[in-house]
């Protein structure tokens, strides 16, 4: 249980903390306030992308801040290629930090080319692609000269239960034939979007987890349409935006499809296990942020002559975010430590666990600090009402609350029905 | 206690259910999406009143469900000419179910007259306006001819602290000369906004609570400025709004300050007594259509083989829920009642207590109804996001959780430090 | 929705507070600690019953303070022959404030012969006794002379589910045999103890709620056998207590069913919802009692140079206590007027909504008394523990919350499949 | 930030996780019922030490399991003296799962004779004592032939102001004398006490931390008088116990006092943050021991036709309590760490927030497994109350959850004012 990042780890997260302090920071309110306000007035179109964006991240793959996600053990020729400073192949638990940091600012992600469903979907093409659509597809990403999105929720089913998913990935000789619609697919909105990434059911005869594919989808396939944008409370999280899409005989190659038919379901949690501690340790520099926030206005306001900090119980709601927010940062260190010492299935709980914990302790420190900021805390002058809806989503993304807890419930209630003379005692072990 | 409504408000309760179902619910959804359509894509002006909603008031008015908040004992000759059907008049706990009706639909308050903060400023004439002032602005109030805006909170203080307030409204002559600036200026962005109720300083060296006025400012006086309009969590709560608004050299006649010089926390106090019923009834209509729909959600999809209202702890939050709800509506009819039956200060600790309870129950049943509804529920596809944003906001409209908690705990401790002999058994009557 | 009680229900919680006040207070902490002495060092037995508490009983009945329990509708000849003064015959709403008031002393309930489980045993000899019944067991337990216990849990199965009891109740000619074993068998260590009323299942072929009798068993037949006595988190609520009992080869006659064989579920049903009114309002008072003791220290005691109750979240956490205290005896008055005037099956989720309510709140409002008290709270200088433990055994007692969480739920998710039409804007009526 | 505990940590857990298994397990519930029963029917003294612990006791020490608390660098003559196999000189973090181990068992911490307030104690005199202390008393502490008590809490203050205490510590001379009442003075019961740790008001005038003294006081020194043994809960916990202790011109040589006069705070702040790890990790092991319990009930009993642990809410909570057992484990690790590498100075705060964190888990987690076993997690048939009480108690010792709450926001709100113009950017780093 060593959770020191490595020496290497240590620079770059300073130097991503340098890069978010010195670069992003002194423009992204700036930007949020322009690009708000050009969308009241119908000015420019939220959906292009700055042009600062693009700068920084020109300036950030100069630095080697540059697809620091990219997992150990992958970046062969990746690293060389995109990264410079060898700013890749980092532990689960390398990154962890460097996730955290750029978790204080919105545009980071995308700034480093780190950002969701990107990430994802690379990885998905690193441990699961041919080398054909490795060529046609990650080297561009990886290069940020191109964006995918990621179609897997559906509006007509539960879909907190993926068996559920009915959007058909029909074989049909060398092609696959696709129907059925898809909403919050996130991504589909970035005018550099030029594959899906799509779980269809190929098989529904086969056992349940076995009965869907994986599909890459480039975006200009006819019969792909994208039949509007969706908001998170008001956010439409431009330029990536989420999308109700359809899908109406959409054929694409057989080649397509991402490791052979059917296997949609270990392509999916392969590729949430690092994805998941990536926006958990998020979700703590988010929380970190908002309790700084609170601190200085706490600090700084008075009313009924002393300052709000030391009113009625703020000074325990600051101790209880304190100690929620550390003692959930090493739970997510431990979980990255896990993947990377046992692997995705055996750190399948703690992978769960973490995906309950992280957004829920960022909403709670988030609702405390907008409640103390007053009516500021509420308006867009400060980054928290942005950052609770982030939150908020993130109880609901990947799955909701409920089946994360269920997986840990699982996992623990299993310890006893395997041995069925498992006593008490032995179990203190 | 007896929080039997009266015949007249049990019809009245009905006809504005019947009226929100069948004429406003109709249009509702369509309405906003039209809306929020116009605003991403720079189409119809938001802060225009849509054609529609006009046509809602005459409808609503013609049936007599128009200013029903107008209170018992003040109606006078404002029932006559402006509702018809005597729908005025009614006491707080008759007005009660009604404000909960109306808190299922966005629109209702305002198609039936009845609207923040124009409810509460026609309350602040009727009670201490002068002839003068009633006429000018009381009666188109009414008749809905006019809108007013209230301006007290300010962005340089901690505004929880109404003694804070640093605007000063000073008496020169005949004349009184408004200077600084306010914010959350709600109703100023209405395009048929009239007049202010701007609270000043005027005298910084009366006793505390004697140091501020009530100052009635016409829209067009010259000095008055809408630096900008606020949002609330992405949503600017069109076409009413709220506003961070700057005061230059302000004059108004002497006339214009309500009830005198040295009034404003008297009359605020006042105006908002009833009005924090409203909302707080507001809100558990909210609360309700809240778990209607979870219900509804969770009873019609299915995941893991059952519904998901029968999945995890969904049961128990329903169950949650309903006893939430159903506790703090009575706390709010008992609010309500004593309002009517002992005044507004014999109720201080009540109504402080469902300014807190009140909000904090939707809130938590919003998000459960949010949760349930996966995806759905944090897009603009069903009212759970506006929702939040509204439960969310009255948690800080009107003064914090915690400035609220904190009267009625001084009123709880006073019980003791008033007699020292105060025993515990003697407690115990 | 009217919950003024009556003038005479107004004048005997009067009387009841100042008996509680002026004859109990005095004596109950220090009869309590001469107890807990006694059973330390093992001198007096505190399963016999102090003379002091039959003195009580005594004054208490002079008084007319007897039985106030009884239903209107029921008190007949009761009422005469055992209540002077009329104390009987009240209503729900009525008999509620009497209930909390009693509340604020462990000892009141049996002084003023109110007290579990006799209470609830005589309503069922009131309601479903046959005229012989009523005779030999429901006079002398109204008249105090007797005791009686109640038998349902067991210890082998999860008796959350009643319909899981196993002890058998079988017809064999004008006999019922019962063999089997229950345990929190309430009231059966009580010197006084006659007779037990036994749940036991005498028809498993019959349909679910069919299958089991309620079943008479005088204490002294042969073949019940009190194996133990059981403490509640140390308690063992002397000297009424809680037995493990064994029933072998137990024979009574026939007669001694109550309404008749299978009758069991329909008559704990109807037992059941005044008794958790009852039970209910005294965890009111016995969270009014907290809050006042916390009140008490809170503003006597100091640290940091400020009264307890000034310090951190204690102001928050008062006003808490209050709004969820006011809110919840609102929620059981509200539950015992359905009882009045809709009976038992109306209200099934308001009488199941406070059984969840009701101990939870004042469960949490004693923990905060505990806490304000310092090591104090813990001990038995004050009532604290004893009334913590009280409200902990509340939340199982009858059905633990999760039980009744769902029978709300159940009644709640109702309203929607009985008309699958049922469209939101319907329900909004 | 490695948490990886030696090898020989790693043995040493094992085999004291066998050593509870093997030995204490089989016997340790019989114990607690025998002398339960003993209590009630004035049997066997219970503040006599059971023939059967002294055997643990020595079979412990046999195996090297004797000590175990005493810190790496103190461990000079006594690891060889008192410990057998190296057991001692463990740093706090190799210490840690050894605490949680000792948690399943309310014995195992006196058999270890690493029980609270002897391994404190011993701890105070290791630091802080001189050669002639030492000899007296910590040797035969840490032989486990004599028993300590400590005794800083009083009943007429609010202690969780140690600058409140009052018993004077005055020096006359080469004497101390004093003067005042103390309570909560854990470990005065137990036969085998020889001497009190006293903190006493030694110069009221000196500055706030200073005017306190540490005084050794023979149990046998005239004046010293147990007034009466206090219940935690109805719990005693004999043969320790808690007394409330008059001091009547108590007089004891100056040399008794530890390290000097005015010196109190100083030690009581190094006495008590390794305790506090010890306490927090213990709570883990109950809090385990109350999940493991909860996950028996529920997967071998059924209702309404599924196991308990599917009902309702259950495995959300099973899931919860594992989320927050592991997170706060790995807190107090980091904790333990950071007294280990930065010193009690620099870990402050994170000690006070494991203060607050663990017992409230293990509250939390237990009243679960409370309520799942139904009436039985009540009863003493399981462990499940008297773990209640336990961490319930730890809530208000050494501190309540308030106070070190407070201790966590200050050193949070020192980085800020720290350095005025500490920006919200720089804080990002």
């Amino acid at each position: 249980m060593d959770f020191t990042p490595s020496p290497r780890a240590v620079e770059l997260t300073e130097a991503v903390r340098t890069f978010i302090r010195d670069e992003i920071a002194p423009i992204e309110h700036a930007l949020h306030r322009r690009q708000g306000e050009a969308r009241r007035t119908g000015g420019a179109d939220p959906w292009q992308v700055p042009e600062e964006l693009y700068e920084l991240q020109r300036r950030a793959r100069a630095q080697g801040l540059w697809n620091l996600f990219l997992p150990a053990g992958h970046e062969g020729p990746y690293a060389q290629r995109f990264g410079t400073r060898g700013g890749t192949g980092l532990t689960n638990l390398d990154y962890a930090p460097i996730a955290e940091a750029t978790g204080w600012s919105f545009l980071a992600p995308y700034v480093f080319n780190c950002n969701a469903p990107d990430s994802g979907n690379a990885e998905v093409l690193l441990r699961y692609g041919s080398p054909e659509q490795r060529d046609r597809w990650l080297d561009p990403l990886l290069d940020g000269s191109i964006r995918s999105a990621f179609a897997m929720t559906e509006p007509g089913v539960a879909s907190s239960d993926a068996t559920n998913m009915q959007l058909t990935a029909v074989v049909q000789g060398d092609e696959v034939v696709l129907d059925g619609r898809k909403w919050w697919t996130t991504g589909i909105g970035h005018p550099n979007c030029e594959v899906l990434v799509v779980m269809g059911l190929t098989d529904p005869g086969a056992p349940k987890h076995a009965r869907h594919s994986m599909v890459l989808v480039p975006r200009d396939t006819p019969g792909v349409k994208v039949e509007r944008m969706l908001d998170t409370m008001g956010f439409f999280d431009e330029p990536f935006g989420h999308g109700e899409v359809s899908f109406t005989d959409v054929r694409v190659p057989l080649s397509h499809i991402v490791a052979g038919p059917g296997r949609a379901f270990e392509i999916a949690q392969g590729r949430l296990g690092p994805g998941r501690v990536h926006h958990a340790m998020r979700m703590i520099g988010l929380a970190e942020r908002a309790l700084h926030l609170a601190c200085e206005r706490g600090l700084s306001r008075s009313a009924f002559g002393r300052p709000l900090a030391d009113l009625g119980g703020n000074r325990e709601r600051i101790a209880e975010a304190r100690i929620a927010i550390d003692s959930t940062r090493l739970l997510i260190l431990d979980a990255a430590w896990k993947l990377d010492t046992v692997g995705a299935r055996g750190a399948l709980a703690e992978v769960s666990a973490i995906k309950v914990a992280a957004p829920n302790v960022a909403q709670q420190v988030i609702d405390f600090a907008m409640q103390i900021h007053g009516g500021a805390g509420l308006s867009s002058d400060f980054p928290l009402s942005g950052a609770w809806t982030a939150a908020r989503a993130v109880r609901l993304a990947d799955g909701p609350d409920e089946v994360h807890k269920d997986v840990v419930a699982r996992v623990e209630l299993a310890k006893y029905s395997r041995h069925s003379s498992h006593s008490e005692h032995r179990a203190a072990r």
